[in-house]
This record gives C-alpha cells, sequence and structure tokens, in this order.
C-alpha cells in the first residue's frame, strides 16, 4: 500500500510499504477514509523524538472494515469506524477503571496516514459509526480518533465544573478541544491562551469566554488578574513545554488540579510549588475509547463540531506538504483523504 | 519564656527568649500544654534545611489561651484549644475551597515546643476542646494540630475509597496516622510499608491489613503481587524522599492518584511515566484546619485513638533528647510537656 514514512528531520515521504495484515485474531485492517496529522507528529519531524527511518507514522483515521480476524465477533467487513489511537480490550481492570491507556493489551494505530491500518484488539478499540459520515460530518467524526477525547481528557482530569473557571494553555488543535471540551463540561467562563488570531476565532466558536494573548509571566499576570487574584479553578495544559507546564502551575489556584495532554518535553514539575499550594497534576495520555461513546453522539447530532479544527485538507498523497503547514503554523490541524 | 530554639545541625538548645506578644488585633497567645517533634523537625535538625541560629521551632500544640487581641471574638482566656500548624482566616476565597494551607492570612506556629505560643487569626485557626482532655486523651488530641490531619490529607488526596486497596508509603507518625486514615476513610485493604517492628505493630492497630517490610524494587514487586499486578488503588506517600517517591508512581495503578504529604527533598518526579500511566499526584501542605472539625470528634468519642504514635513523653526541658531520640529512631514521635 501507499502510506506516510518518516526518514529523518522534516523528511516525510509518501512511498510503498507492505499492507499490514492480521496477525493476531483480534486484529481488524481498516481501510482508511480519512486521516490527519498529530501535534505529537512534529516532535520526531522536528528531530526531537528519536525515529526509524522508513518507519510508517500517523495514529489518527476513520474508515471502513476491511478485514476482521478469527475472534472478531461485533465488527465486520464494510463497517465504517473510528479507530481511536490506542487500541485496548475494553474489557481489563485498567479499562474498566477508565484508563484504557494502560491496557494490558495495549496497541497505537502505526499507519493512520495510509490506504490501511491494523487495529489490535478490534472488539475493544473500534466505535461503529452505523452510516457512513457526510463529507461535512466527516471532519468532526475523524477528530473522536484522537485530538477531541484528549482535550477532553485534559479538561475531565483538571476537573472542570459547572460555574467554574478553566484555563486553556495551548492554541492547537487539542488545545481549542479542550475550549470545547471545558464549555461542554460547564465552565462558566473559558480562557483560551492563545496569540494567533484565527485560532482564537475557532476558540470563541468553541465557547472561549475570554482570551489571553500573553505568555510567560505577562500571560500569568492577566490570568491572576482575570480571577482576582485567586487563580483558575481549573487548567488545562495542553502543550508539554517546560514553560507550558510552570505557567499550569502558576496559574492554577490552591487546592485545584492541573489536566496535562501534551506529550511532557524537557518538563520538570515544580514540585515544591506543588506541595506548598496543594495543586496537583493528573491526566496523560488520553483513555481515548473511554471518552468514544461519549463524544461520537455530540458530534453525530451536532452538539459538537470539532472537525471546525480542520483548516487544510490535503490528499495522502501530498501529506508532506501537511507536516510542513502544521509545522510552520500556517495550518492548525491538517485532514488527509486517500 | 523558655523555648526550644535551633543552633545548627543537631545542635537544639532550651533557652530563655523574649514572650511571644500580641501583634495583630487578630492573634492570641497560647500557653502550651503540650507539643511535640514533627518529622519536618527533623530536616533542619540534620542540616538539610537552612536554618535562623537561636531561632525557635516546633509547630505543633494544644493548650490554654492566656490573651487575645482586640478583633477576637470567638475565644477568650482560659478556652482550651488545638492550635493547626497553618493558622488561617477560614473565610477567604481559599479557606473556603478547602485550601487553607494557602489562606490569604497563612500563618504559622513558630515556638510550639515552648511555654507559649502566638497564634495569627485566631478566630479562624483554633478549635476549641469544651473540657480540657485527661491524660489518656491529651495525646490523641495534640495529633489534631498537625500529624493526624496530614495523615488524613494524604489518604483524601489519594482519593481512598471504600472497597479499594490503599497502600502507605512510611511508617513514621504521620504514615501511621495515615493507616488509621485510610481504614476510616473505607479502603478494604490497607498496606504499610514498614520495616520496623514496633511501627509494624501500630500500623495494624490502626487498621493495616497486611505489612509489606521490603523496600525499593522488591517493595515494588510485593505490592504488584499483592494486587494482582494491578497497583493500588490509592497510594500515600508519607516520606518525600525520591525514593519513596518513584516507589510510589511505580505501586499506584493507571489512572489513579498519588497522595503525598511527604515534604519532598530532592525529589525529581517521573513525569514520563505519570503521563504513559495517567497516575495524578495531589496534596500538599495539609490544611489542617479543613480537617480539624471533623477529626477532633472522632478523637473525643474514641472512635480514633492517633495518640498512640507518641511513643515516648517527655519534660519540655529535655527536648534535645526528644529531637535524638526520632533523629536515631529509637522514637517513633515524642510528646513534650511544660
Amino acid at each position: 500500500m501507499r502510506a506516510t514514512t518518516i526518514h529523518g528531520t522534516r523528511d516525510i515521504r509518501f512511498t510503498e510499504v507492505p499492507d499490514p495484515t492480521i496477525t493476531a485474531p483480534t486484529d481488524a485492517i481498516v481501510k482508511v477514509v480519512a486521516s490527519c496529522v498529530c501535534g505529537s507528529d512534529l516532535w520526531p519531524y522536528r528531530g526531537e523524538n528519536p525515529i526509524t527511518p522508513g518507519a510508517t507514522i500517523g495514529h489518527e483515521c476513520v474508515g471502513v472494515v476491511e478485514e476482521v480476524g478469527a475472534d472478531v465477533r461485533g465488527f465486520k467487513a464494510g463497517d465504517f469506524v473510528v479507530v481511536p489511537f490506542d487500541h485496548c480490550d475494553n474489557t481489563c481492570a485498567h479499562c474498566r477503571a477508565g484508563a484504557h491507556n494502560a491496557c494490558v493489551n495495549l496497541g497505537f494505530t502505526v499507519s493512520g496516514q495510509a490506504e490501511y491500518a491494523r487495529v489490535d484488539q478490534a472488539d475493544g478499540s473500534l466505535v461503529r459509526v452505523d452510516a457512513a459520515p457526510d463529507a461535512a460530518l466527516l471532519p468532526s467524526v475523524l477528530t473522536i480518533s484522537d485530538v477531541m477525547p484528549t482535550g477532553w481528557h485534559a479538561a475531565v482530569s483538571a476537573g472542570v465544573r459547572p460555574g467554574g473557571t478553566a484555563v486553556v494553555i495551548g492554541d492547537g488543535a487539542v488545545g481549542l478541544c479542550g475550549v470545547l471540551a471545558a464549555r461542554q463540561l460547564g465552565a462558566e467562563r473559558v480562557v483560551a491562551m492563545s496569540r494567533h488570531e484565527p485560532r482564537q476565532q475557532i476558540a470563541r466558536a468553541f465557547g472561549a469566554t475570554d482570551v489571553v494573548a500573553e505568555r510567560g509571566e505577562d500571560g500569568v499576570a492577566a490570568i491572576m488578574d482575570l480571577t482576582d487574584g485567586i487563580g483558575a479553578d481549573s487548567v488545562l495544559e495542553c502543550v508539554g513545554t517546560d514553560q507550558s507546564i510552570k505557567t499550569a502551575f502558576d496559574i492554577a489556584r490552591p487546592g485545584s488540579t492541573v489536566g496535562f495532554v501534551g506529550v511532557p518535553h524537557g518538563v520538570e514539575l515544580p514540585v515544591r510549588r506543588m506541595f506548598q499550594k496543594n495543586v496537583g497534576l493528573a491526566g496523560g495520555m488520553a483513555p481515548t475509547r473511554r471518552y468514544m461513546d461519549e463524544l461520537l453522539p455530540l458530534v453525530l447530532d451536532g452538539t459538537i463540531d470539532p472537525g471546525r479544527v480542520f483548516d487544510l485538507t490535503l490528499p495522502l498523497e501530498e501529506v508532506a506538504e501537511g507536516y510542513r503547514a502544521m509545522d510552520e503554523r500556517r495550518a492548525i490541524k491538517v485532514m488527509l483523504q486517500p
């Protein structure tokens, strides 16, 4: 099949690789209808994560089941499905506790930006969409494979509650979905920290009541000013850098929890401040499957429209341009279609 | 008055210092009836925290109100009171949210191991005991000034819930109170990590169902074995060293929260593991006042007897021996009486 492969720093290619095959009776093969580039794909793209040259890349996709293993009961060829980036059996002790990200049979989509993807634990992982979504709905359905549940996980982990103030650090697609999640979970005031006008617009469309363009100390001062010196009830950390983490703990009110979903890079947690102020940390890699049954219906009935984070759609073979556009911040998030 | 002062590493003296006085109309002066040595006093004692030579030390005490400032309404001379180590107005936004440790009028007991102690924000901080406790009850009442609420805070922060498994790291007085708290909050299985027979005995008396004597990797293996490879539902970290924190995150099940109350020293939080496994961190310096109204009645009616952590009582003037006994682990916790 043709697939996206990574060969070095800023070296993304669209090449021919072997088709994925059923390797366990619980597997399924999905023919990809739509996929996209994740902010976390930019870490290896920028040379900040190690890579295996020539390896496929991409972990977000939706598509049609092509083939299932002998033990797969719930899905058959032809089903339109959302594929969570982290696969799980949805039955083990960790899944039952809502920590699908730590399933004892954990797997990952490894060729999402390709013609086909293998799904481990198909029965546990996949969620069917009864009718294949039309072009207008497809982007929002695609977000259910990662970015929307990840933003949602930030909000849940940060303890967003009705009536409170939630601050979202990061105006990438995850941060914007975090804004949507915080509003949906009832936060009265949702503050998006964003310097970029197009992203500010989406944040406001997603329910942000305030936008803070400042960063670092000025950003902290702006949030403290907005909250009468108390700090935010909930902070969603959707970046993963040391600066964004420090900002998160500086603006979180004592006794609150920072919900983090940005993959941490070079982060040193401010343990003394956390101790003195009693600001906790929760979250991490999203247990995607945990939220899909809740979020997909909200997308299908139009309650939320997270697909707005896609501001560029490209043919799959132009994937390298998609990476460039996101790397250069010319695009918020890029959808790819074979 | 005569008070405990610290002059250098392992140099504790009982000396004459100026009496504390009312410095704000919200202050009270308490004549100390009983005080004690805290595990956290051992950090400066061992030279691991900076000190001001000659400064008074000690932050846990109960006693009788001697004098109140002009604005104090709820207390008068002669009242028997418990003094939380962290003073608060109990009315500000942080106190109302349960984060009394970050009160906008935060203060601390600084001469608890002395004849008199000043209390800032007396109306907010103090809790009256209607009748002065007898000798049998006094130790348990004294624990309400710090060690029992701190153990309780670890359990609350770790999300201890009925039916779950709680593991307590640390067999100092705080850890033992954590065992008591975890059991009181309904944990079905409470595992005390302790190598010391006398402490194991108290842990069992406080409700520990299991004792794990191993530390480090062996301790982790023992807990994973006890929990069928899943990990603990709640972990109470009551030490504050890098090893104990790492153990805590190694044994906490995915999606759970480590409750930490040991003052962190040289700790680097394992942020990647926290992210991948979704193990959160909560807690910190205890919001003592938050729990006093709940815990004091449990002590007064005999439901809990945290005073058992005191295994050595000394006259106040022998305080230096009290520090030595705790430093050398000859005593779990030392009560001092003027």
